[in-house]
């Protein structure tokens, strides 16, 4: 099962440390317990909506933008378990076609 | 401030109601207590990950998709507090021009 505080709290981690910041930094300018905010990337803990709001303050991400990235890595987590027959597994007829003039030269 | 348990409670609720079905039916299959899929629905409540799945589930919607349409609304509630600034309040000139061919029409 997917499930949606493990996504936060990647987006979280990894938009923090884009930015080069640290968890004492984040922490601190959202004002939540160290620990916790380490918690909550981990996916170990359920956020609460004032505080995820806090923490994307704090990182200057857009909630949005936050949801966003979240939503893009669960739809990229559900497709790994749909059927295999969604996913062709030959290539269309063109392609192969210029494979092998590539193929050829 | 915008709170994420709210546009998960539209987004639940506006797929649900689109589906034609009763707060006790998904209530029912999401395995989730009536009254409290009521409170998650209003944003009084916030949903754990695993039953936000549940419900999910339940609609038959992918989690990615309901993320999505909360980071939508998001989005559209965040633009409401960006400075007007941001927001052009001339028209381009070309529009101008354009609106004047046809006024004189």
């Amino acid at each position: 099962m997917v499930l949606l505080r493990q996504e936060i709290g990647d987006v979280l981690r990894t938009h923090r440390q884009r930015q080069g910041q640290t968890l004492r930094q984040v922490a601190a300018k959202a004002s939540v317990a160290l620990g916790y905010l380490s918690e909550v990337e981990r996916g170990q803990k359920e956020v609460s909506s004032e505080i995820l709001a806090s923490v994307a303050e704090a990182l200057e991400v857009p909630l949005s933008i936050v949801m966003r990235d979240v939503s893009e890595r669960l739809a990229s987590a559900e497709g790994s378990y749909f059927d295999d027959t969604f996913i062709p597994d030959t290539l269309p007829d063109e392609f192969v076609a210029q494979a092998d003039i590539y193929s050829r030269q």
